[in-house]
């Protein structure tokens, strides 16, 4: 089984917050449990939560009585912007919502409307799946026999449907008898790379080890890291990178250590119409720095500040693997090119 | 009450584990209860760690039977390597520990060897704490009204016996009415940033903020620092800083956004006879990073590599603070004239 399935009614999760400890399931049965679904972070990772708010819209289709056709669309509506406001800084969300959205404004009946949105979100999760394995055949190629891939957060199957984006050319040259190594950043606060990313790692046998965000830096200096390949919430025209906080400053380590840093990411991820200055950090709750489980470990009174995301410059990526191919600076025309 | 405090038959110190959630104090009256304190963490900071080294030495003087004096040496030796056995990194335990250890040798009498031993520990902690201020003296003269100060791990109060190091300075500009903002890094694994850093602060008043080590980046990247402080572990007669892992990175984002990085510790950390290369990093048991109090984060069968130190090179580093006042590269000429 998958970690997400279309069951016919509803959208089956894994709730991600329970790994590697419980493999949980959820049932999103309604507009309110898929934002929560995003919100609580059940699940995360651009490209899934991009093809889960599809589903979301598709499952809202399924349950609005009316016939009348402008009250379904200024419903459905609602629903788009409702749901495009659970998280943000991944534009996926946004491409995947406005995919279906924009199929269901061509439909002629309220009755197409309900079949296509749901046509829609399988579509969209099966040219997920197909852009990962394209991301993992092109990457593949700039990894040599023995290489360790330093790797921030998850982007792997569990941030998207499957293969992942950044751990897709992991999965390929280890499909295709390559050995590689991957370090895994745990990722504070969310430590979505200790928990995610060892474990889906650990199932296929590709040798993981975890260290602690600070220590990204000492490995580099040990030369124990060969390559860096990260995942992207969003990408702007220039190449920008939007993506998990922690990314900007690994970059500059790689930089440092003249260590190549990849962007592995579907075009899903560009969105060329925003200016890098306009994309919102999302800043989440300070708990999720100040306690560690239920123990406080912040003095109270003091003040936390956590913003999840950061923006990595052009100027610090070699290379963006997209399910398209692999793109070089000046980035500013290779997407541009990839666009057109 | 001070957290650390000599009884006359034992000393009494806070379980810095549990902070900030508990005050808990702990009476180390043998030692085999000084090596598990500086091991397992009771106690931690290069500077306090020495002291208390001292005071192991002191009171095993005092346990120890016979009336032979070459068998009375010969179980001081066998004490002196035991504690320098608990932690390699940091100098300061063992220039404190062959500090007693040589004002026992030049003693003529048992009876003064036992003595001595205590009067050398509580001068080791008072010199500490007139080093500390020192170095708060100095290092205060670098902060300007408004700055905002970004720390890692504690080198605070609590890493020393008063005043603290990185944080000496912060709090003597706060004694004379400057406004000094801090933001302190959570430190992972052992969270020192978030659960002592925040806390001793906090109860000076001083305004204090707490992040993520994965945030450093992106809060330099803001505008949101001036300068960095940092303690140190050991600092070889090059400028080669050894301190809390994450401590050569954040080196490294301060380079890259132009901004003074400067280490503050005393001359008891100096270790001018090593070669950077021969100082050992210690690596610690991987379940503080696997594990989140009794929950397993990191999937079973995941290696985890927990390097607790790392190196900054001097051309990273601004000046050096210490109690004989600020130093500056080049550090090789700087550092013996220190010491001439």
């Amino acid at each position: 089984m998958r970690h997400i399935e279309w069951t016919g009614k509803c959208l089956k999760i894994i709730d991600q917050r329970k790994l590697p400890g419980k493999v949980n399931y959820a049932y999103l049965e309604n507009l309110e449990e898929f934002y929560k679904a995003i919100v609580e972070m059940k699940v995360r990772g651009a490209p899934l939560i991009g093809v889960v708010g599809a589903f979301a819209i598709a499952v809202l289709a399924q349950k609005i009585g009316t016939e009348n056709k402008i009250e379904f669309l200024k419903k459905i509506g609602e629903g788009v912007n409702y749901i495009l406001g659970s998280r943000p800084t991944a534009y996926n969300l946004q491409y995947c919502v406005n995919f279906v959205y924009k199929k269901i404004r061509e439909c002629k009946s309220i009755e197409d409307m309900k079949r296509v949105s749901i046509e829609a979100a399988q579509e969209l999760m099966k040219t997920e799946i197909e852009n990962s394995r394209r991301i993992g055949e092109y990457g593949e190629t700039l990894l040599n026999e023995g290489d360790t891939v330093l790797t921030h957060c998850n982007a792997g199957e569990l941030a998207t449907i499957a293969y992942g984006t950044a751990l897709a050319p992991i999965r390929i040259a280890h499909e295709k008898g390559k050995c590689v190594y991957v370090i895994a950043t745990e990722t504070r606060p969310a430590q979505q790379g200790a928990r995610l990313t060892a474990w889906e790692l650990l199932k296929e046998k590709i040798p993981v080890t975890v260290i602690a965000d600070t220590a990204v830096g000492y490995v580099m200096s040990k030369r124990m890291v060969d390559k860096v390949i990260v995942g992207a919430d969003r990408i702007t025209k220039e190449g920008y990178v939007f993506n998990k906080i922690g990314t900007y400053q690994i970059a500059i380590l790689a930089k440092e250590h003249n260590l190549p840093f990849y962007v592995a990411a579907p075009t899903s991820t560009f969105d060329i119409n925003i200016e890098h200055d306009k994309v919102v950090i999302e800043e989440r709750d300070t708990n999720e720095i100040a306690f560690v489980g239920r123990k406080r470990i912040v003095a109270k009174g003091a003040k936390v500040y956590n913003p999840v995301f950061d923006k990595t410059p052009p100027t610090l990526i070699r290379a963006i693997i997209t399910e398209k191919g692999i793109i070089y600076p000046p980035f500013e025309k290779s997407i541009s090119k990839l666009f057109s």
